[in-house]
């Protein structure tokens, strides 16, 4: 895990070993507005899984700490009763780089909890700046999670969610409101376009209520996936986003633009002095053999 | 501008023509908590800047809305009483696409509106999901604003921010709490590792209290980059972005890695059958040459 969390030379090869024994653990995405008490409900899902026998993975992903490398999170307090449990498999992520969202470091890190047999791998965004649509793109079952009394914050969600969301999950139901915003969001997949009906669940991580039925529909959507294409569009996808995450990062790699405030200084220069304009630049990049006016 | 956000045939050779006419326009970028009155703020700066006689750009930019391609949200309604005044050019991006945050249409309209010769140019974050971090990546001054009220979202932001702000707004002032905040954005500071003192500004868009105040601290952070090496240091910054995200652009579209749910499908196959791990895929898309096991 550490060879993944420093990138150092050499881990691609050893990831690589793991990779035929990766492909069959169901990747869940966690997202939703801060506030919605997504960290509780990872939480008592892990509870759920543990007590059915599975040996669940947590990745916590922190989108807005991009300049922070590596896991800085460690593991996380309210997770610390799971921690003695040899089942659970905790991971925090602090996403960065050059290309945004969630990094290679999440791909490569799911990769090496598939290959130690974690089923489920949860994935939670944390932290402000939220990639809800990323965490689409690694997941094989997104949950979007929201809560009563947020007010235009569903308005705001509205954008891309139809697009990404698997189930929809309204916690706090104890609270006042929360079937307001259930049929909200029943009301807005009639207003879309979405091609299958997204479920809508209700749950409280304060009483525990919904949680068996949430966990049945994860189970659920798995089944729907393996039983049509579904799963196996799902792992092209996933293998696309990666595929594409580590083209780029050589790319960068082997033009000396990976790093954020590096890059062919001279061109820069050149540029900056409106010499050469920018797409001429990258024109260079790519076919180094051409000559710099 | 149409040209930019369709990203028609021909439009890199207009931009490029368009080059020699830019960097000059102070960027302004403003980011910070949904709900803290962004966009008052840059309703009520435009109006000041106006008024000094200088031609706006203001560009807001949506990353909660990746599917939607090109610029969704119209003039905004709350700028409308501005739209008569030809002195003002407002913009409104989705962004999109696959590399997260500000994408190349962002620093391509930035381009049309320096060519403009508008001065300052405002970038606003709009919608969840906001990229704080991105935008000061574009920007010569990074505005992050803030509100009192919002108990740990301060917390939250931390992570990245001394890195990212150049100055500091508390706005909705006239609210209890408001020296409550700035005071412990100046301690944060003290805290923090930051080379410069950050400016901490109160303002209020209800009663236009500070309004001159930011627009001062705004144009001496201007006259303090130029007169230091810090405005060629954010320009060559800025380049290296832009080209870098020019370069990567090219190259998924050499590569057929450009669509999101696409890529060169039969090696997607062979990586998802696991008979060739992703690292290896990766490096026959940079060296074609190379035969698929």
């Amino acid at each position: 895990m550490r060879l993944v969390d420093d990138r150092r030379p050499g881990f691609q090869a050893e990831l690589a070993q793991l990779w035929p024994h990766t492909g069959s653990s169901q990747v869940i995405g966690i997202t939703g507005n801060p506030g919605s008490g997504k960290s509780s409900l990872v939480d008592l899902l892990t509870t759920r899984y543990r007590a059915l026998g599975r040996r669940v993975g947590v990745l916590a992903v922190d989108p807005s700490s991009p300049f922070s490398g590596g896991a800085i999170l460690g593991d996380r307090i309210r997770m610390q009763h799971h921690s003695a449990d040899p089942g659970v498999f905790i991971r925090s992520l602090a996403t960065r780089g050059a290309l945004g969202g969630l990094t290679a470091s999440t791909a490569d890190t799911i990769i090496v909890m598939e290959a130690l047999g974690l089923d489920p791998i949860i994935v939670e965004t944390v932290g402000v700046g939220q990639d809800e649509v990323d965490i689409a793109r690694v997941a094989h079952c997104t949950v979007v999670v929201t809560v009563p009394g947020l007010g235009d914050e569903i308005q705001n969600l509205k954008a891309g969610i139809l697009e990404i969301a698997d189930l929809f999950v309204v916690n706090k139901a104890d609270r006042e409101g929360a079937d307001q915003v259930a049929s909200e969001l029943q009301q807005m997949q009639r207003l879309g376009v979405a091609e299958r009906e997204i479920p809508v669940l209700l749950t409280s991580t304060r009483t525990g209520a919904g949680l068996d039925q949430l966990v049945e529909a994860l189970e659920q959507h798995r089944r729907d996936l393996l039983e049509g294409d579904g799963w196996h569009h799902r792992e092209l996808l996933r293998a696309g986003r990666h595929l594409r995450t580590l083209a780029v990062e050589a790319f960068l790699q082997t033009h000396g633009l990976a790093r954020e405030d590096a890059g062919p200084r001279a061109l820069l220069e050149a540029v900056v002095a409106r010499r050469v304009d920018p797409w001429a630049a990258a024109q260079t990049i790519l076919r180094p053999q051409e000559v710099l006016p």
